[in-house]
């Protein structure tokens, strides 16, 4: 069962990850880029077969390692 | 409108970032995780409102910037 998990900073919290591609976007003359924002794709191979104890784990995981959730947010997709 | 772009290590490339994952997960005592990858997440605003325009600009920004591609595939969505 694969996990597919995103992690991205919450609305208002700085992102100078994004910022830089943002900047390095307008350097290579790609014009009408209003914003970026950078953040973590993670795909997980799980053993178990069982959906819901499946999107537990994966949330259990996300809020003990993955994810700083003072400032980031996560969402998993479960498949 | 917007793009997001999911940018992920090709097959058989060495993901170190993923196994660290991995690892640490496995000490905080989540078993059954077969396999980690990590990638990056990257959202786009643009300010055009053509899709088959943006989709093309971003997928020169990805070959040109976001994705090193000897190594990482990249897959975009537009909405």
């Amino acid at each position: 069962m694969k996990a597919r998990v995103h992690i991205t900073l919450k609305n208002g919290v700085l992102d100078p990850q994004g910022k830089a591609i943002q900047h390095a976007l307008g350097s290579l003359g790609f014009d009408g880029v209003d914003d970026v924002r950078q953040g973590k794709y993670i795909e997980l191979d799980l053993s178990t077969t069982d959906k819901a104890a499946a999107e537990a784990n994966v949330e259990e995981m996300c809020k003990k390692l993955l994810a700083n959730m003072v400032i980031e947010n996560y969402s998993i997709e479960i498949e």
